[in-house]
């Protein structure tokens, strides 16, 4: 039992962790980027005003004008409105932005302005992309036993052979999860973002699930949303579990891969026989057997049972 | 060597796919996009003259004009100039789009307008996030023998011990990256765009590599570049053989902590024991061996030697 306590100590300490990285990127980024987009936003109130100034205004003027306009916009500053809008560089808007850099989303809808801000995002993503995928893994492997394991050697307790539990049961998390973290967050975004069609919520969720992060569509980013830094931290925690989400699915879908020969088809690597072998057995044992024995499974949680492994930061 | 030619074969399909994939994408996205672009440019040329025809400007009429431009902006369609300028959806920058879609990359500089556009971005990423991994993979396992195990075991030969011969070569490999992924683009970027600094093109290779995408620097965007296509394409090439490169970098770590005790010591999955027997045993060996040879390690080029494996997909 000693290595369960560990292994959940070890658990805990990575999420208390990435916490403590996002708070403290959003720290750096907020006292860095805060004082040179008040001065972008100051020299833009100045411009409009001076704009609106002039006797006549030609084509050239209006060029130019624009040209500062929307230099400014792509650092989020927006010149629409009363130039008292929300700051993007708040503590739970930098939160935002980190998080959206260490889980390499990047949506981009705010990006560093000054040399700092831009060296400190480098440094920043070097170390947090690796941890983050290092953090999503181990949270994975936690949710193998009671998300995979358990209910496939439930399904072939019930009589069904190896394949087709494994294929049932993984349609059945397909359509949870299309549910859960597409459907539902859509709906919830549609409602809450005034100009967001249902496709649009869907296009948001898939695209940054998918960690592409566009940044076409971003929550919480009109002006004069109501209780704006509880909505970004929700969207982050939603993107979080999202992600794990997405993981998971991947592990699980290498796993069938592995049972129907796919993977040796296509001549690519399967799951880690020589690690799995304890969790694989439920999954593609022969004839139904008893379900590893819960204390057993809780024993190794943070065991390489999972193929959404660290490996997964190759992409970042 | 009936199964080196199979392999070989197999891996030229996947890269033949990749890029037809990415032509049929542009071909889609351009002929999608493309009208509806159009569209909004005229509308923002009409739009403006009658801006500037106006008797006088008031704050209430600069800031409707400044929503229209700011929204027709976040589409790629600029107010700045003379509306002639190049169309986001000619078939290389369609192309350029389709591989930021399939590599994660999404800077978001464009992004589709339309509902057609968007649902297509779904389906199309769906299907080309984890091909892309694939391709990438496979790459990697072929650049695995002659990068990495040939260097690592002819340092063993000559005396070294497998530990610090697996980390020397693993520095010497990561200057090597730095120099041709990072530094070198970067003096090059910061050459042809007029306005980038060589920070912002470290910034660039770096925020691209890891598949962040912010989009604040996107190369080949700026008003009246030249060979615009040419341009494209040869960030595309570079943004595929960087991705490779830090794969393999990755898989090549992963190894290292396996060597080291990392993996153990922070209860994650090791590499693929089982499966590596061939390739581990001139780098972890106790004593030099003699390297594979070449006709082996030729043998089963897509061996699952690289645990940059599809599972890193789960990050699409």
């Amino acid at each position: 039992m000693q290595s369960v306590s560990r292994s959940w100590l070890l658990l805990s300490g990575f999420v208390l962790f990435y916490v403590i990285y996002l708070l403290f990127g959003a720290l750096v980024f907020s006292s860095i980027e805060r004082p040179v987009e008040e001065r972008l936003r100051h020299d833009m109130q100045v411009l409009t005003e001076e704009f609106l100034n002039r006797s006549c205004v030609n084509a050239a003027s209006l060029e130019l004008f624009l040209l500062k306009v929307l230099r400014a916009n792509k650092y989020g500053v927006s010149v629409i409105g009363n130039f008292s809008g929300a700051t993007n560089w708040d503590l739970p808007s930098s939160m935002f932005f980190a998080n959206t850099l260490v889980t390499t989303v990047g949506y981009g809808h705010t990006s560093p302005l000054s040399d700092a801000g831009k060296a400190f995002s480098i440094f920043y993503a070097l170390l947090g992309v690796p941890f983050t995928m290092l953090v999503l893994t181990a949270c994975v492997q936690r949710l193998m036993y009671p998300l995979v394991i358990a209910p496939v050697s439930a399904l072939q307790k019930s009589g069904l052979n190896p394949r087709p539990a494994t294929t049932i049961h993984f349609v059945l998390l397909l359509v949870l999860v299309l549910l859960a973290f597409f459907l539902a967050p859509a709906a919830v975004f549609s409602t809450l973002e005034a100009s967001w069609t249902f496709l649009d919520g869907i296009y948001f969720c898939f695209i940054s699930l998918c960690t592409i992060g566009l940044g076409d569509f971003v929550p919480a980013t009109q002006p004069g949303v109501k209780h704006r830094g509880l909505y970004q931290i929700s969207v982050m925690v939603y993107l979080f579990l999202g992600l794990m989400m997405m993981y998971l699915l991947l592990s699980f879908f290498h796993k069938m891969a592995d049972l129907h020969g796919l993977t040796t088809l296509l001549q690519l690597p399967r799951c880690d026989d020589s690690d799995l072998e304890d969790d694989r057995e439920p999954i593609v044992g022969g004839e139904p057997k008893a379900p590893p024995l819960k204390d057993k499974a809780a024993s190794k949680p943070l065991d390489p049972s999972s193929q959404a492994s660290y490996n997964s930061i190759s992409k970042g």
